[in-house]
């Protein structure tokens, strides 16, 4: 199918549920091209719309089974779900990972799913400058619900929360080390914490493991919270715990609209996104003049990195 | 003891061996302090004359306990020691996590070995920004070796490489799952792999993956590169496999300076270093400058990221 680049057409047709026009819009906003910006102010009218779930956790636990086993649980409601898939470390090996995520590639067909990868292309960090806007596109598209996944390597859990409205941390019975090393960050933004192939044996010990160290965080001089984060177990190959998980999420969600806390984490979100903004074209701007020359400049110590950024902002 | 904050005075200290003064040095650098600018800029001279050495690597890998073994390993042999303690999701919880690392905290009170936490203080990414000040005060310092150490939530391989000149990749043979979910990231960056805690069972197995691993990421159509990267097994614990550690730091090194990759891999952290510094200074000036009411403004529609952000580097 033919799409324009034209932006009111491309408009329409995304608020239309038009996959073709929203593949074509999201490419335009990502790819941060000039023809992407009057797309980008047009979506983002439909900010904080729909609820972001992000499914983080280390390698290995089945995020990606289990983001595939959530959209199957929507689309059995049929809710219409977008998926985000982050790779974070594709910044030296460029392509993104779609083709590890077989149980999310499934539903590629199903015109209900609109999946999408970003790669983070040499960002320092985890997340893709250009994720905000993908996540508005999907917003404009009519979706009901908005998956982000990160290929996890386990540390994107404090990034993610400054992007989703609920923060799904996921973990296996396997993973008793990983629960014991599990820095506060995790701890502290996880709003639903899900142990993973809950079939394997020690489920039981991990779930405890897990709410021990979540109350042990509560007590530990922190107020406590409105929403006191559960845990779910879930066999995402067999499907098991999986409605139970969609409807914790859902509960969160009405937690975060009617506690205020669902605006205060929009207004975070926002301000990410406008320092992902300026990050994008201030410093872009200012290190797409960076030359050779400089850089073999700072290594002969003829300039520092103060001098030279000086130089470059004031050209 | 007291320290001045008088520049010359404590760049001179610095340079001559003195904690207190590289202590008090390292937090006005850090702290981005107007004070901090010449220091930073005197210290940067000595950018590059030390091996830094990143220790990155998944949760529960016994990261600083074998950090500490390098120190002591490096202490036997009168070398001095710096270790730079980086903690990617203090950004929530505010502190840094020192407290973890009983194993390097043993070295505190040696006056050949100088450690310092850094938090990386609600930077998107696994990074602080002021990392490169902090490393050049070591530097000055006349450290031989300097160690940076992540809490690791195992994702930090990518960004560490772009800070230091050895990658060192920690696992363990209980991480069977991890190593076969390992990104092709961290293969890559890896400069010497590491199978610690070589007591568990599966030693051998853990060792024979990774190095199959890394032979098939050879194959698969990169160029031979002149540095195979090794795997080596650590107990560190009881201080197995430490020495033959150190060792492979060292041929690294040599081979760093002998091939050139070191220069290329300066000049990369010196792009980093300048790209982060543009960052601090414009980003966060701009950024700086907005107000609760621009995020309301932005929640409720009136303005969008492109409109505001425009406006606030105009301003």
């Amino acid at each position: 199918m033919r799409v324009s680049n034209d932006p009111k057409d491309l408009i329409k047709r995304v608020r239309r549920g038009d996959h073709a026009a929203a593949s074509r819009a999201l490419s335009l906003v990502v790819d941060e091209n000039a023809a992407g910006e009057p797309l980008a102010r047009d979506f983002f009218k439909s900010a904080g719309t729909v609820q972001k779930v992000g499914v983080c956790g280390p390698p290995g636990a089945g995020k990606s089974t289990l983001t595939g086993r959530l959209i199957g649980h929507y689309r059995s409601l049929k809710r219409k779900v977008g998926v985000l898939a982050v790779d974070p470390s594709s910044s030296i090996s460029g392509g993104a990972f779609l083709g590890d995520r077989l149980r999310i590639m499934e539903h590629a067909t199903d015109p209900g799913v609109f999946i999408r990868s970003l790669a983070s292309r040499g960002m320092i960090g985890g997340l893709t400058h250009t994720i905000f806007g993908a996540i508005h596109v999907l917003e404009a598209l009519g979706c009901d619900k908005i998956i982000v996944e990160t290929v996890g390597t386990g540390q994107d859990e404090v990034d993610i929360a400054s992007v989703v409205d609920t923060v799904l941390y996921v973990t296996t019975p396997a993973m008793g080390d990983e629960i014991q090393a599990m820095k506060a960050g995790a701890m502290e933004v996880g709003d639903v914490f899900v142990v993973n192939k809950a079939d394997l044996a020690g489920k039981d010990k991990a779930v405890g493991d897990l709410k021990g160290a979540l109350a042990l965080g509560h007590g530990a001089g922190q107020a406590v919270k409105a929403w006191e984060s559960p845990v779910v177990a879930t066999a995402a190959l067999s499907g098991e715990g999986v409605a139970q998980l969609a409807k914790l999420v859902d509960e969160h969600w009405t937690h975060l609209k009617k506690s205020g806390e669902g605006r205060k984490r929009l207004k975070r979100q926002h301000a990410t996104e406008l320092q992902f903004w300026v990050h994008r074209h201030v410093v872009k701007n200012a290190l797409g003049r960076v030359t050779d020359k400089d850089l073999d400049d700072m290594v002969t110590r003829k300039t520092d990195p103060a001098t030279l950024g000086r130089k470059l902002l004031q050209s």
